[in-house]
């Protein structure tokens, strides 16, 4: 069986080296021999041992009848959608690792490919190699989804796990994380959250069955995080994490992604650098959790190549993912109910009463001109409207209940 | 499609509920409306919403060709063995909770069940409601396993949170363990590790592709376990938990049961109560974690309605598992190096220091007749020798490394 990989950068290098890592196994479950027939990129790669495989028309993979999976690992949405399109259309499987895309299209893409006797997997959208995409799909399908939670962005988790255990402060923390190769040059989409964003959109999706869409997604990043807020959580015996959290309410859903306090003794605090965690909550089986590196190159090629075996195994026909091509009802993040830790000058001590009634107050000796307290649960709208009320607002986190 | 459910005690009671809490969800996913045709058991149920479907001869379901799965939630060897050979041979279908049957004849159900076009799954036996045995078999199919390990029974990780948590001796955790039905009435499978053993053996077949014979696992209780442990645990910043562990090493496996401290920073110190959480390590994705109820009815009951939604999909068609019936050779767990921590009696100093050389010693003011040390890694065989030298020997317990 030939299969072709499309954007041979980290992931679609990694989909290789994988295969050859563990060809023989790989093989086995696939139930056929599986041959890398061409590496579609616009680049050249000399000395490479795919280097004779590498195209740069795309016709020359669509066209060719023995090409029957493509590992779509180009990422963005064009030209991926539009060639991801023609190879469904043309029969063949796409396995892709592009949230973008899934967030964008999955339904439809799914759609074409049930047409057209093929299938469309894309393990390795969320999560990098953990398998929650099919743990929702295949494992947990005697449940009802009640809601999902996690960490699903590894940089902005190795920079917040800087910040708590070393005390850096964020600027410093991003900067170590480009070096080290775990954030990008423009670190936009994952510390502004819009790549857990895209995350937890497609996992909605999946448990709504229909197009949770990503920009009716609250979603709020990390730049803003400091390590005084770090200060204060430690001294609650919280640290701060970026949560996407997804909540089914009578029929529709609730998302968001924003940073947390979360209690040092929920396991999710125990989730630190790079590694990522998802925990679901269904009506009979309660709470499971699933955890592991959500992002790099060998354990997201792991799981697009996982759905190459998948595809491999059931080959000729169509593997059925329940998400169809409507809109699934999001509610107002504006009316979600949260308590928020608040920062704000000592001199606030009267308004911060008169404004939220009975909080808890917590003061830190280094920050001696200043106070933070946490409110009671209260509606998005109306902590929005009262904690801009406040002269001297520091910062505001919510904290995980 | 025609069930049956064979047993219905609690978990077969809690397929039944699972389908009825969740009926519309499956069948969609399922492609089609399942009845619970036949409930087998020796009993009648009168009251019970399907006290009608009672029969107490298995050939009335055998016989019938409208039966197309089989959920045996029956327990134990016989008759589930004989009964389930029955089934398979005329291309039913069987789902299962059974950990013992799986263990003992694992292999050879699913070479029957492969001959006949149907299928033998045993999502259940192993971790309760989380869904390990299908992420072994269809989620991690790109990866080489290289060792498991995990915390796999209920009862007594719930009998050693309440000795940790509340100070509470073994025999009086275990009668609360037995009050609140999470223990049985003769506990010895549970706090034997008999439990654990057959379910590291399934999972460890299922990483080698062969069988793992249970009978050449290593396996140690929590009996002697006492609180007195546990304070020198929490002295040294640890807990104990009954691990079961399953390591890959050139092509042979190596096994084991036993009780062992474990660092309080580690995610496995966190997993308390009746949870359980398998870690799988393997050679492109690293390190995965998988958490959830291990045990209890309608979790139990939501792996089994998982499986037979997994039939109803593939009806007429063999669900593969790679587990063929030969035995995989298990290495002696003599020539397994760990380290111990020892309690034994403070005029044994000297002797400590001959047969150990360097050690960490460890006093707590509560115990001042004894003191405690922490050995360097040695293979069991040398530190069972040199254990039972001590005169005045208290505990040994193992520490993860």
């Amino acid at each position: 069986m030939n299969i072709a990989i499309w954007g041979y950068g980290i992931v679609g290098n990694g989909v290789a080296q994988v295969l050859d890592i563990n060809r023989e196994l790989i093989e086995k479950r696939a139930g056929k021999s599986l041959n890398i027939k061409y590496i579609l990129d616009l680049r050249e790669f000399p000395g490479d041992p795919y280097e004779d495989r590498v195209i740069h028309d795309v016709d020359i993979c669509l066209n060719d009848p023995d090409v029957d999976i493509i590992c779509e690992t180009m990422g963005g949405n064009e030209p991926a959608y539009t060639f991801t399109k023609r190879a469904l259309a043309s029969g063949k499987s796409v396995c892709t690792s592009n949230k973008e895309l899934v967030a964008n299209h999955g339904a439809e893409l799914i759609a074409l490919a049930k047409a057209n006797q093929c299938s469309y997997l894309f393990e390795a959208s969320v999560g990098g190699g953990i398998p929650v995409i099919r743990v929702l799909n295949e494992c947990l399908t005697a449940e009802t989804l009640l809601e999902m939670s996690g960490i699903l962005n590894g940089t902005t988790n190795y920079i917040l796990t800087k910040m708590e255990k070393e005390g850096a402060e964020f600027a410093d923390a991003l900067k170590e994380a480009q070096e080290k190769g775990y954030a990008e040059k423009n670190p936009e989409a994952d510390v502004e959250g819009y790549d857990a964003c895209r995350k937890i959109a497609i996992l909605s999706s999946l448990a709504a069955q229909k197009t949770v869409d990503y920009k009716d997604i609250y979603t709020e990043g990390i730049t803003k995080i400091t390590c005084g807020d770090f200060d204060y959580a430690n001294a609650m015996d919280m640290t701060i994490k970026l949560l996407a959290v997804s909540a089914k309410k009578d029929g529709s859903y609730l998302a968001s992604v924003a940073p947390y306090m979360v209690a040092k003794e929920s396991p999710i605090a125990g989730v630190n650098d790079v590694f990522n965690a998802v925990f679901v909550k269904s009506n009979t089986l309660g709470d499971t959790m699933y955890y592991g590196k959500g992002a790099g190159k060998l354990p997201t090629a792991s799981a697009v190549m996982a759905d190459v075996v998948k595809c491999a195994q059931n080959h000729g026909t169509h593997i059925e993912i329940l998400w169809e091509d409507s809109k699934a009802e999001v509610l107002s993040f504006e009316d979600a109910q949260n308590r928020f830790f608040v920062r704000t000058a000592a001199e606030d001590a009267g308004i911060v009463k008169e404004l939220f009634g009975k909080v808890t107050e917590i003061s830190l000796e280094q920050y001696p001109e200043e106070f933070g307290f946490v409110t009671q649960p209260i509606a998005e709208k109306e902590a929005k409207e009262k904690i801009e009320k406040l002269p001297g607002l520091i910062s505001r986190i919510r904290i995980k209940a």
